[in-house]
């Protein structure tokens, strides 16, 4: 119960629930709960060229030649690929920073993947580079160095659009979402 | 309790509250709401000229000379212009559409004051449109439909940005939210 407390939404009472679950439950699927734990703890690991989790190495993405080279998406976290790759909108490759830039946390550009993204930028020579970061003031902060690290390479730095979320009511929006999109406003 | 029923948002119960209490009031509280929904009534209509709720026609928008002129921001509803205001950002005049384009709920532009915004268009020949409908089917509906009557008329039309909620985290965003930052996106 200890141990399943630890994880992240479960309570005392469920992880007392779950804890009695797998005591009476037949032996096969407590097992199999314990390996396939195991199995990942042993087979996933980051990505030598995206970091993105993977159990190959280079992941999935890194090696199908379908994917576009010369299109790096950039995000904070292995849950954006995910959430990216859901829409099917942005077929080229990953690059997970492992985090953002949060000086009071203390998280320098230096703990994140930056360097490797520099290097790899400087040896694939994508077109575009696409800052995923959160729209959050520690991602904008991260987008920022990022961009300044990357705009002398002569790669062409693009970030997510920010707004209105799409079918929302103007009279329930944020103040900040109205000046994003206000600010953000362009030709039809 | 009948008619405080009719209003939005109140219910069977808060209605028997109120009435109770407009009952328990001293004549001058309950008088003086009745004659401030009368006056609300007999004085605030639609602006001439942008159709904003006003109690002076031209409204003091309108008549403002502060105001940037050569800027208008057409929005569904007066709430939006409330909105808008909020943010100070956009120091034009507005135009009030008095609704969307629904020919489902058999609202067709004929309904809306849209005569009025294209002969303000060419009668005061601003430099800018801003189309602040909602992201929504309709909004967006609407939209198409301004910009297409616009645009001969050689105005620039703009559209409120749509994309990422500012604050928001990508892996809570909406698959139409993610889809709409990453087609926005734009170089930093």
């Amino acid at each position: 119960m200890e141990a399943l407390r630890r994880l992240p939404g479960i309570g005392p009472r469920s992880a007392e629930r779950i804890a009695f679950h797998l005591l009476m439950a037949g032996r096969q699927e407590a097992l199999g709960l314990a390996e396939a734990i195991q199995r990942v703890k042993d087979q996933v690991r980051p990505c030598s060229v995206c970091y993105n989790l993977t159990e190959q190495d280079p992941c999935a993405i890194c090696t199908d030649p379908r994917r576009d080279s010369s299109l790096i998406v950039v995000v904070e976290q292995p849950k954006d690929v995910t959430a990216i790759e859901a829409t099917g909108l942005l077929r080229g490759r990953y690059h997970v920073l492992m985090g953002h830039i949060a000086p009071l946390e203390g998280v320098e550009p230096g703990d994140l993947t930056i360097d490797a993204l520099l290097a790899r930028v400087r040896r694939e020579r994508p077109a575009e580079v696409v800052l995923a970061t959160n729209p959050t003031v520690e991602g904008d902060g991260t987008a920022m160095h990022l961009h300044t690290l990357l705009a002398p390479e002569g790669v062409r730095v693009t970030r997510l659009a920010r707004g209105l979320a799409v079918g929302s009511q103007l009279e329930y929006a944020s103040s900040a979402m109205l000046e994003a999109a206000i600010a953000g406003r362009g030709e039809m």
